[in-house]
């Protein structure tokens, strides 16, 4: 499994995402599943991906080789005009990838779905954040629905739906995601350290501040130990039952 | 889907189910899932039940009717002499129906599965908490994993797992259970008010508090309203980051 959020801020984009992906509880491995596209001064694109290994790396390997090379550059998400053409982009890769290994004749347990957070902006246009479907229809986020998740979503989303506010600083998002993806990782053996953070500013068309929170981090340290004592707290700090 | 929550005390049991049963989203209906069998002052059994509705009421029904009728009452609940049987009895009635609808030869979109908390106490034996599975067989609570969820777990859980401790008061445990539930609530269509709660004081042989918490009860409304200015206090407690 994975966990990923893709969060719209009144000042910008900000994901965080896991590392680890598992086949069964007994092969478990890191890989990235943040993934950014930049032209400085022209467009920031950045992906979150969850779902079949094989299905999201072949997406990424295959938007790549098209952005670089520059005869197969027609359909690249570094020349799509559009936030909007460039999630059309990755839908139709998404969905060509599933298709292909699924009329390959080959089986397996698991399907080859997976989903992608996609965030960006181009140009002098409004960022903007969608979340893709295996079948390579999107949705964007609206003021209503302002982040995306993927994955193990449940365990870290009631703390998502109360702190969230469109308003609050970068700094306090990465507290946010933080709480939130240390409660799936108690919770969930299929999330796991190291997590990627990407922060992206509104208007600068240039990657923001990234970092990598180990297991060492102390910060992670300080926001694990302490959100259960903060829970305890909060929890006491509400009315008594009484029969 | 459903929420069940039993959690094993040092001083009792407490267990609350929510009431919501759905086919789709278009076919939503209010059903109790808490199930008491009580002999004052010889044994107290409550069962709570996720999954296919047919399956669980088929299973209580049976269960019922075994335990009124003299002559069917060679294997009853109100007479095996130890919890340990009780799960079983309950274990086996469960796989029966199962599989009784899977071998009719109707075809149904979902299984006809199910889950079952099963907790109680029979004279001066220690009480008991199980988990049951749809094949039969169970699992009992220990010091280590001292409360079991059934259906919908996954929203409800951090906040057990941080806040839960065993010498905690009837009191406290019905609070945490209602934040519990709350979040659940919050966050997903398929779990629903009203929640039933029972309280079962260790060696009393009789059952304790019995309440129903609807939309309107004002303790719930607290807790709802609160958790979520609680938990944005909480969130601002913890160190800031910086980057």
């Amino acid at each position: 499994m994975t966990y990923c959020v893709g969060l719209r801020l009144n000042s910008g984009l900000v994901f965080m995402s896991d590392t680890r992906t598992n086949a069964g509880v007994d092969n478990v491995s890191v890989f990235r599943k943040m993934f950014t596209w930049n032209q400085p001064g022209e467009r920031v694109i950045t992906m979150l991906t969850a779902g079949n290994l094989a299905t999201t790396q072949s997406v990424v390997s295959l938007l790549d080789e098209r952005a670089k090379i520059p005869a197969e550059r027609k359909p690249s998400i570094l020349e799509a005009p559009t936030m909007l053409q460039v999630a059309q982009l990755v839908g139709e890769t998404l969905r060509e990838t599933i298709h292909a290994n699924a009329a390959s004749g080959q089986n397996a347990d698991s399907t080859f779905n997976a989903t992608i957070i996609l965030g960006g902006q181009i140009g002098t246009m409004q960022p903007r954040l969608f979340l893709i479907y295996p079948e390579g229809n999107f949705i964007e986020s609206t003021a209503d629905t302002p982040f995306f998740q993927i994955g193990e979503t449940k365990y870290g989303r009631p703390i998502l739906v109360r702190a969230y506010e469109p308003g609050m600083s970068f700094e306090d998002a990465v507290k946010l995601l933080l709480v939130s993806f240390d409660s799936t990782i108690k919770a969930n053996l299929s999330v796991g350290l190291p997590l990627d953070l990407l922060v992206y500013e509104n208007d600068t068309l240039k990657i923001g501040h990234e970092k990598r929170f180990g297991i060492d981090d102390p910060y992670y340290q300080q926001i694990s130990t302490g959100w259960g004592e903060a829970l305890k707290q909060a929890f006491h700090s509400l009315p008594d039952f009484s029969f």
